[in-house]
């Protein structure tokens, strides 16, 4: 490998064994994994998905379900409060396969009804604790409003209630997460038993990376839609959904200085390839752990070197002496990304261990 | 203009503007304007520069270089310790045009003299304060190292000495950024001094958007270099560089939520659109300010209603009665970012005010 300039390499192998293990966990619970394709955006990495019995996908933009449509998959679901403005994208698509969208409210229910050509599955999402968006599951009467107006449009197929639980990403507690699970579970049980009689046939999707990581027994819903567990970073691993040993992509980025005063080792490698996403520390933030490169992939985080600034295009790496020593200019520095999902977005491909490259959406000329 | 998704809207008109008065100031400081354009990274707006006489430009990378040679640039600064590993494109590109590295350190200026097949300008860049990367102005022992390595080489041609004042970005008065500037004049000069008798012709270059932006006579130097000055953004106003007035990019999302219990309003326009670059605030994060547009473009900044936290693909507006009632589902809300270059690199392009689309170099296939 010839690597000149920033590059993200992905383990395959890591890769595919995370894979593995959520696919054999909801096999093992009985529940249909839908994975979220937001953080590889690859045509590729989804093949591997395939290859394991993975027919559902989930993702978070019109154009992302566009592109899976055009490599070949044909039950998605596009995770975020319809946009009514992509309009003409929705019926192309359900023209074409069998696609699922999010409602929150009554307002959009009644423009898709009104607007759609073809028939769609409609999930309608309930807010279960994060607060970014949903229904509130105590109010009835938004809900008896959308769910009206579903079931009077003959272009909405009601689905089910679904769920985000971004907030297990402030946890670093297992039995918190079990927590945010179970109230979850709870209270989208509540939801649907209020319209069962209605609609016998109502099903249940969750899915955030840490419950789905942490979890061995997953109870209660229909679905699950984890996505960050197919690379995950150092944040899934600070909140305790993985061990170090499971990140599947690292930066390497090219040594442009040494700063032997302040033992500060400059990188060809920045916020543009990074993203500014960041862990804050008791001491600072941190942008990345260095690993360094073997035989079969990478070590674990090593002590005494971190990537602590980021710039537009410049990182700066704090390390002891004797890391610091380690590297010469011209070298490389392999960095574990704090967030796998922005950096992969930013990066627009990846190349694998073996060499090859692999592609994402955000690289691909529309 | 029919937006279905995150647009980056360009106000060409303030963009010029923003132009003029830049290469009206180094004019009439008898001073070189060397623009960077990792800010835009985009011909069509690099055009808008040489119309108004500038020749010489700064680029963060070499495919920038590479991209702006291609579009007709022939004097091109890398402004970053050269990449080693990148020395194949470097040599490419000096048989091309004049292109104008960067060293910090002895190594890489033995190295380039070793692998150059043709002669580059050298620019050695001193750290004046910011402490990201630059030589020490009192380092002789390291200084003569590096320029006698320069001297003995016949594939380097030196040229001056350079410095990035990063640190003008943390002030917010007027007075701690003209120290800041003077401050890096003088260090400049005494380290110029030092060389002159050997390289009478040595130039000094400068220039961050803050000091260019703030400074109305500027001295001591023979090239400036601001970038962001080109659009400015939240971050430049909060600084004291610019006006909103003088903001010439804004982001145009759809409306996709609203959360009448907390006043909220969810867009579709996450941190894979604007970054998750952040203005701090006493009561919280600032990730954009809102806007409304006119028949000439936009207002100033509406208050009452802010962009306050972004996910993968999701803002969150939070707004007062007045202004929360004025969005419906399927409206666009236009926000002000807090960073210009990491907003542009990610949207990939820009649709100007008059409706053209303009290419950014992150959305050109390589």
């Amino acid at each position: 490998m010839n690597i000149t300039v920033p590059t993200l390499l992905l383990d395959k192998a890591k890769c595919l064994q995370n894979i593995d293990m959520m696919v054999e966990k909801a096999s093992r619970n009985n529940i249909r994994l839908r994975p979220h394709f937001k953080t590889h955006q690859s045509a590729q990495v989804g093949e591997w998905f395939r290859e394991r019995g993975v027919e559902a996908i989930t993702v978070s933009s019109l154009r992302m379900a566009q592109y899976f449509a055009r490599h070949g998959w044909t039950d998605i679901m596009v995770a975020i409060p319809v946009n009514l403005r992509e309009i003409e994208l929705i019926n192309e698509l359900a023209s074409a396969i069998s696609l699922h969208v999010v409602a929150v409210n009554p307002e959009t229910v009644t423009a898709l009804a009104e607007l759609l050509e073809i028939p769609v599955n409609l999930w309608v999402k309930i807010d279960t604790g994060y607060h970014r968006t949903g229904l509130q599951p105590q109010d009835h009467t938004t809900l008896d409003e959308v769910i009206n107006n579903v079931e009077n449009s003959d272009k909405l197929i009601f689905k089910g209630f679904l769920a985000h639980d971004g907030h297990t990403y402030k946890q670093t507690e297992k039995e918190a997460i079990v927590t945010i699970y179970n109230t979850s579970v709870y209270l989208l049980q509540l939801v649907r038993d209020r319209y069962k009689t209605r609609f016998p046939q109502l099903q249940l999707s969750i899915g955030d990376t840490p419950s789905c990581s942490v979890l061995q027994s997953i109870n209660g819903v229909d679905e699950i839609r984890p996505g960050n567990f197919v690379f995950y970073d150092l944040t899934q691993q600070h909140i305790g959904s993985c061990s170090f040993e499971q990140i599947a992509v690292c930066m390497a980025c090219p040594v442009i200085a040494k700063h032997p005063d302040r033992l500060e080792i400059i990188l060809y490698g920045g916020s543009v390839h990074f993203s500014k996403d960041v862990l804050p520390q008791q001491n600072g933030a941190l942008y990345g752990r260095v690993v360094e490169l073997t035989e079969k992939g990478w070590t674990l985080p090593v002590n005494g070197i971190e990537l602590v600034s980021l710039s537009q295009e410049h990182g700066i790496i704090r390390a002891n002496e004797e890391q610091f020593n380690k590297y010469k200019i011209g070298d490389l520095i392999y960095v574990l990304p704090v967030h796998s999902c922005l950096t992969a977005d930013l990066m627009k491909g990846y190349l694998t261990l073996e060499g090859e490259r692999l592609e994402h959406l955000s690289g691909v000329q529309v």
